[in-house]
């Protein structure tokens, strides 16, 4: 898109834009706590979901929800909302299919936990939306509306897409929203988002899940010795399967070599430590994989400023995400203030 | 041991034996921890360690510490007192050799997370020696004196060691000092302790190890989204790495297996994944393991009692504690009270 199409757009739709009606489709415990963080931030904000107890709950707690998803979606298209596809990503070919008959134009973006997948049932049916995929990484084991509360973004990273075909203004009104309920914006493409999530979220699932097994079949003697290790270890393994299986089965593609990975490693510490006993290499690169994480957290950032409407915009914040940088607010002249260690 | 015998031991030196001194060996996080926790129960305790930054930060807390190991063993010998190792495995040998020479009569017990290994090397170098294997499930990642306190075995479970040839006026000794410091004791024989430990403790050290190189491996993309679920699957690769070395090398026997099924199931997910694509099979087992652990931790238990003093108490105690039962409290006629789901 030229800067001047951007800036115009600025002009004319910015202050708009910013105030943006929300519409959150699906409220489980991300969809649920969007819906009250918008409310809470002073957006208008609404929400549907297929589920009768998750709608009844929502608004018993006195918001504005149903079950009728196709209303949800007309009411966005008359008042210009963003559209949040906030559903699982087995669910969502079929929400897709009434956003582009009810609200075929809104602005659109998704909290599912996989982005490549995502990005393809977009294109294949709604390839005329502007959608701007995200992912916020603020999970918890719990699911639906009563697990979810207003804060739960405080905080978080919220991975937002940057696609060659990325519409910047539609992506800095997504990422106000992430900004206003809390947490930080950390630019990527889906591929990237894919191949990091594989390694720091769907393999450490897959592993709790084999831990849990395993410790489960040392029956009452070892459920009654397990402690620290084990407790932490296994806590993701009583996510939702449906849940776990919709994330991990979805980015299959990203994460087999991750897989492969893993059983590279364990199947040389197994003969390692059958043949000499010794099991140094795989404990001291634990270890030092540890003070990578423990060094990358504390570490003290260096501040960046990008504007949305460069040139290369869209490498400067896929570049600045894969350097593990993030972006902390948004300038009314659609300025990116970020931060990267 | 006749049952006669047992029931004069406890009638001329059951009092001295309910107050017993305490001579730790080793003040890292669990024998500093155990020092503290004896005195602070009115226990006269003394500690002795080859560290000399353990044995100053200690004795600058007001405890009686020093590097005298051999001082420390001779005043045990003196008073009669209970010995606990707790050294690292690598490093007991050279402690058991100065328990030979200078309190080679005292009652002998450790700390260490395998019991097998140390059953062998008590076999060794003090064969004579009336000891009762123990651990303690209570470890953080930290250690050292000053990562220890007072209060690290409240609520913890605390395994014993019985062996055919236990001397249980011993372990009942032992018993009463892990019970007044607020554990709660788990009877075993070592090697089906270490079956469990090597499920519940070690292959989740293994697993975190690995989990926490891979994560590390994706840079500092993958270290910015990381969020909940690789925190907790890494959190004890940051434990150091020579103790996680000792107990896991020092369980190989037993271990092997357990990586062997952790490889098996993490293989065929593997195949699941790239063939017919999916993670159901290992997602849902993982999850039925997750609610029996669950389940384990809020079931209502049946109190038991049991006599030392049996004929079969030894395979009482072990059938307790196989079941996953425990003793919360042993009376002045050396009947354990205790618990079983």
């Amino acid at each position: 898109m030229p800067e001047d199409a951007i800036r115009a757009g600025e002009t004319t739709a910015g202050k708009m834009r910013t105030v943006r009606d929300v519409c959150v489709i699906g409220l489980g415990l991300i969809g649920g706590s969007l819906l009250r963080a918008a409310s809470a931030v002073g957006r208008e904000a609404w929400g549907a979901t297929a589920s009768e107890a998750d709608a009844a709950a929502a608004a018993a707690d006195g918001f504005d929800a149903c079950t009728d998803v196709a209303a949800a979606l007309r009411r966005a298209a008359d008042s210009d909302a963003m559209v949040v596809l906030a559903v699982p990503l087995t669910g969502l070919d079929e929400v897709l299919r009434q956003v582009r008959e009810y609200a075929p134009n809104c602005l659109l973006t998704d909290v599912t936990s996989v982005k490549s997948a995502v990005l393809a049932s977009v294109r294949a049916f709604t390839p005329e939306a502007r959608f701007v995929g995200g992912h916020p990484m603020a999970g918890t084991t719990e699911s639906g509306w009563r697990a979810g509360n207003a804060a739960l973004f405080g905080g978080a990273a919220w991975m937002l897409g940057v696609e060659e075909e990325t519409d910047l203004a539609a992506w800095a009104d997504v990422a106000r929203l992430a900004l206003d309920i809390g947490a930080h914006v950390v630019p990527l493409s889906a591929a990237a988002h894919d191949e990091a999530v594989a390694r720091i979220s769907h393999l450490p699932h897959l592993l709790a899940a084999v831990l849990a097994t395993i410790g489960a079949q040392g029956g009452p003697l070892a459920m009654a010795l397990a402690a620290g290790s084990y407790t932490d270890g296994t806590r993701v393994a009583s996510t939702r399967p449906d849940l776990v299986r919709a994330m991990t089965e979805g980015n299959r593609e990203a994460l087999l070599p991750v897989l492969d990975d893993a059983l590279g490693r364990l199947g040389a510490m197994r003969g390692s430590l059958a043949s000499t006993g010794g099991l140094a290499a795989t404990i001291t690169a634990g270890h030092e994989g540890s003070l990578v994480f423990a060094r990358a957290r504390e570490a003290t950032p260096t501040g960046v400023r990008l504007s949305l409407s460069a040139p290369d915009a869209r490498e400067g914040l896929r570049a600045l995400g894969e350097r593990g940088g993030r972006i902390t607010a948004l300038t009314d002249d659609d300025t990116a203030i970020g931060e990267v260690a």
